[in-house]
C-alpha cells in the first residue's frame, strides 16, 4: 500500500467526498472507472482516479473547494456523448459525473420557461414540455441519451436549428458553480437582457471550463401542431448543397434540412436493419427537408414549391412521408448514421461549419484533400444550417497515415472551411481532440483573451484542463 | 495660453490626432463640443475635450494607441440616441465618433448574410436588405436615427424583438479595436459555432466598455410578406397585462405586442398633432397588437383567435388598422411616445423587464411605489417580452424629492422587479445612470467577474470608463 506521501492528492480526499457526496456515491473500482474512460470520441480512453456522483450545487461547491485547494483536475460528465473527448479525464483526478441531477424542477407555463438540473436527458425534457404543449427544439441525434448541461457545454445544435436555433438560443440563465466553490446565476429569467456582460453566453459553449453548471433556465415555444417531411435524392452531391442555399433564397425555412451521402444512406440502414429506403444506382446524396407549422395548407404549400425548387437541382424522385411512422424512420435512419459509421470502422469526425452556401465548396474540397491524402470520408450533417459532418473512415489505411499524414489532410480541410468564411466546430465543440487545430481560426490575440477570461473563472486551472487550450496551471 | 506642463494629456495629442483622422475630423471648437455634450438620457450635458471622427478601423486602431499610452479616456458614439448615457463622455477625454464609418459593406444574398459598419443608421440598413427581400428584425423606436453599433452595443430590442429576438439574436460576427489598438475578429461567420469561447456575445450589450466595433456580421431572414394590426383598448392596465400572456399561452406569437397606458397614447397624440384613436372615457390603456407572415389566411384565423382571447380581459372594442397607411400611423404613435413623453416634462426613464407573466403585478408595484412616493408614472412598452418603460414624471416633484427620495423609489422599483425574476435593464443598458444599482441585481462575485473582463479587454480602463461600473483606473 502507498503511504499517505506517495498517494496521489486526489486519492489522499477520499474521505471528504465521502463525506460530502456519501460513500455510495465515490468510486474508486475499477470497473465503474473505466466505464467512465471514454465518450463517443474515437477509440479514446482515460481512466479517472475517482467518480463523484453528486446530488447539489452545495455538495459541488464544496467537492471544488477541495478540489481547487489541492489543485486536483476536475472533468465534469454528463451523459459522455460528446464527440471531440469533453468528458474525458486524460489527467486523471475527479470525474464528476452529474447524472444524479436530473429533476426537472419546474415547468413555467405562464413564461413559457422550464427550470431543470443539467442530468437530465435532453428527450425526457423535450417530452415533458411537449406534453404541455410546449417546446424545446434543440435535438442532437444523441437526445435520447444525451444531457441538457452536455450540450450547453457544447452549445448543442442538431436538426431543428436550421429553424429554431442551437442551445444557446434558448438559454436564459444559468446557476454556476465557480472552481472557487462560488455559486453564481450568469443572468436572469427574462427574454431581453441588458445589465451587464453576458455571463450566459459565455458560459455556453465552454466545455465545462469555466465552471459547473447546475441549474438552468430554458426559453420554450409553443409546440407546432404540424410537420412534414421528404426525402429527396440528387445525382450529384454538389448539387445537393447547392439546392440547399437555393431553398432558402426562395424565402422557405424549413425546419430540417439534412444532408446525407449515400454511403451514410446505405450504412444506417445496413445498421438498423431496416431497408425503406430504396436508392437508384445513379443516386449520390440526400436531402431530408421537414416543414413545421400550424397550418396544414400552408405546410403543402412550402412542401409544393421546395419540391419545384429541387428539381432544377437534377434530383431524382422525391419520397413523401405518408404518416408518422415513416416520418419516425426516416428521422431514425438520419439520426443513427453516427452510430453506423462508428459501427462500419474506425474514425475521426470533423465538425466543419461554413456560411450556407459555401457547402458545395465544402464537400468538393473535401473530396480533393480524400484524394490527396489516401482517405474516404463519409459525410453528412446539417446542411441548412452549413454544418457537414466530415467522417473520415479508416478502412485500409495503415496505422501511420491514419496517426501520421492524416493530421494534415485534416488541416486543410480546416483551412480550406476558414477561407469559406468558416470554422472548425459547428456544434460539438474543441475538447481534446481539436485543439490543435484552434490556431488556425484564432490569432493570439484571440487565443490569449479567452486564456485570460479562463484563468478568471478558474485561476488554478482546474476545471476540465487541457481541454480547449492545453492546461496551462495545476 | 496654457503651457505643455499645463495642457490636458487629451490636448497635447491633438496634431497626432490629426496626422491620423485629418485636421477635418478632429474637432474642439466649442459648439461642436457641446453637440457631443448629450445623448437622449435625462437632461445630462459633460463635455468632451476632443470629437474624433474616423473612417476607419486603422484609424482607430491608431488613436486608440495613442489614448491607452496616455490613458485619455475614450466615448465611443454612434448617433448618440442611447437612453442610459452610455455615449456621455463624463470624463472629458476624446469623443470617438462613429458616424462616419456608415457604409454597408456587403449584402450577402447567397448567405442571408450583411456586413456592415457600425455607423450605418439602423433604419438605413433595414430599407437596403428589405429591397433584396431580406430582413433585419430588431427595430429600436429610434431606428430612424439610431445606429447599428449603438444597437449592438446596448443588445437594442424593440417591438419585433418578441417574436424575432434581440440584436444579440442577429450578431453572427464583430470586428473590434481592443483598447490595446489590436484588431480581432470575434467568431465567425456561420450560423452554429462550437469553437471557443463565444467572445461575439460578450462584446455585444458591453456599451462600448470592452472595445471598438469597427464591422458587423449580421444574420437576415427572408422578408415576411404580409402583416395585419390591431389596437385594443383595456378598462384595467393590470387586465391588459394579464391579456399579454394569456396570448401565448394559447400558442400565438405575435410579430408585435405592445402596451400604452393612456397618458402615454394621449401625450404621443397631441404631440404628433394626429388624433386617429379615439379614447373611451374609460379606457386606460392599450396593446397593440401585430402579426406577420405570408398567408392572409392564416394571420387572419390568428388574429380572430388573439381577439377573442382579449375579449376575456374586459376590453373595448378593438381597432383593426385598415391599410398600410393607418398601420403606419399607429406604429408611429408608438414609436414617438418616447419622445412624447420627454417633451412633456423632465423625465426618468427604467427599463424595467421581468417574466412576462409577472407584468400586471410589476405594474401595479409601480404604482403603488409611485403613490409611496409621489410619483407619476407612464408606462409603456414591449408586454409581450416583459419590457415595460416606466417613465416617472418630475411635473409638481420639488427638486429635492427628485434628487433625493426618488432614487428610493427607482430602488423599491428594481427591488420588485429582482424579486419577480427579472432585472434593470431589458435593452436601453445599465451606462452612466443605472450603475449604482447595479448591485440590486448582481452580488459582489459576479460583479468581480465582469470587472475582470473588463480588465482583459481594457487593462487601464480608457474605453467608456465609469459605464455599467464605476471607473476602476485611468
Amino acid at each position: 500500500m502507498l503511504s499517505v506521501e506517495q498517494t496521489p492528492p486526489v486519492l489522499q480526499q477520499l474521505e471528504s467526498f465521502r463525506g460530502i457526496v456519501g460513500d455510495a456515491h465515490v468510486y474508486v473500482d475499477p470497473e465503474v472507472l473505466s466505464a467512465y474512460a471514454s465518450d463517443e470520441t474515437e477509440d479514446l480512453h482515460y481512466l479517472p482516479d475517482v467518480v463523484l456522483k453528486p446530488r447539489t450545487p452545495d455538495e459541488i461547491s464544496r467537492i471544488l473547494r477541495i478540489c481547487n485547494e489541492h489543485r486536483i483536475p476536475v472533468t465534469p460528465r454528463g451523459a459522455g456523448t460528446g464527440l471531440s473527448g469533453g468528458a474525458l479525464p486524460h489527467l486523471g483526478g475527479v470525474l464528476l459525473s452529474l447524472e444524479r441531477m436530473n429533476s426537472i424542477l419546474h415547468i413555467d407555463e405562464r413564461n413559457l420557461q422550464v427550470t431543470t438540473e443539467p442530468g437530465v436527458i435532453t428527450e425526457v425534457l423535450q417530452n415533458a414540455v411537449r406534453e404541455k404543449g410546449l417546446f424545446y427544439p434543440p435535438d442532437p441525434s444523441s437526445r435520447g441519451s444525451c444531457m441538457i448541461g452536455g450540450n450547453i457545454a457544447e452549445n448543442s445544435g442538431g436538426p431543428k436549428a436550421v429553424k429554431y436555433g442551437v442551445v444557446k438560443d434558448y438559454v436564459l440563465n444559468l446557476e454556476v458553480v465557480l472552481a472557487s466553490g462560488e455559486i453564481i446565476w450568469t443572468g436572469a429569467n427574462v427574454l431581453k437582457n441588458a445589465t451587464g456582460y453576458n455571463l450566459t453566453q459565455l458560459v455556453v459553449g465552454s466545455e465545462g471550463t469555466l465552471g459547473i453548471v447546475t441549474k438552468v433556465v430554458l426559453k420554450l415555444l409553443p409546440h407546432p401542431q404540424l410537420d412534414l417531411l421528404m426525402l429527396v435524392p440528387f445525382r450529384s452531391a454538389e448539387k445537393a448543397c447547392e439546392a440547399v442555399s437555393a431553398i432558402f433564397r426562395a424565402g422557405y425555412t424549413p425546419s430540417a434540412l439534412e444532408f446525407m451521402e449515400r454511403d451514410a444512406l446505405e450504412w444506417v440502414m445496413r445498421f438498423v436493419d431496416n431497408s425503406i429506403v430504396p436508392i437508384e444506382d445513379d443516386v449520390v446524396a440526400h436531402l431530408l427537408i421537414e416543414v413545421d407549422g400550424n397550418d396544414m395548407d400552408v405546410l403543402l404549400k412550402d412542401m409544393e414549391g421546395i419540391a419545384a425548387i429541387v428539381q432544377d437541382y437534377d434530383c431524382s424522385d422525391i419520397l413523401f412521408a405518408d404518416d408518422a411512422q415513416q416520418k419516425e424512420q426516416l428521422w431514425k435512419l438520419r439520426r443513427r448514421v453516427g452510430e453506423a459509421v462508428k459501427s462500419n470502422s474506425v474514425y475521426k469526425e470533423e465538425d466543419t461549419v461554413v456560411p450556407r452556401a459555401e457547402l458545395p465548396r465544402l464537400l468538393k474540397g473535401v473530396k480533393d484533400i480524400g484524394n490527396k491524402y489516401g482517405f474516404h470520408s463519409v459525410c453528412y450533417g446539417h446542411a441548412g444550417d452549413g454544418n457537414l459532418h466530415v467522417n473520415i473512415i479508416k478502412g485500409d489505411l495503415s496505422d501511420e497515415a491514419w496517426n501520421g499524414s492524416l493530421k494534415e489532410g485534416i488541416r486543410e480541410i480546416f483551412i480550406l472551411v476558414k477561407e469559406l468564411g468558416g470554422t472548425i466546430s459547428g456544434e460539438h465543440g474543441i475538447g481534446l481532440v481539436q485543439k490543435e487545430y484552434l490556431p488556425l481560426v484564432f490569432d493570439d490575440v484571440q487565443l490569449r483573451l479567452m486564456r485570460q477570461i479562463k484563468q478568471i473563472f478558474d485561476p488554478k486551472g482546474i476545471l476540465n484542463a487541457g481541454k480547449i487550450f492545453d492546461s496551462e496551471t495545476l
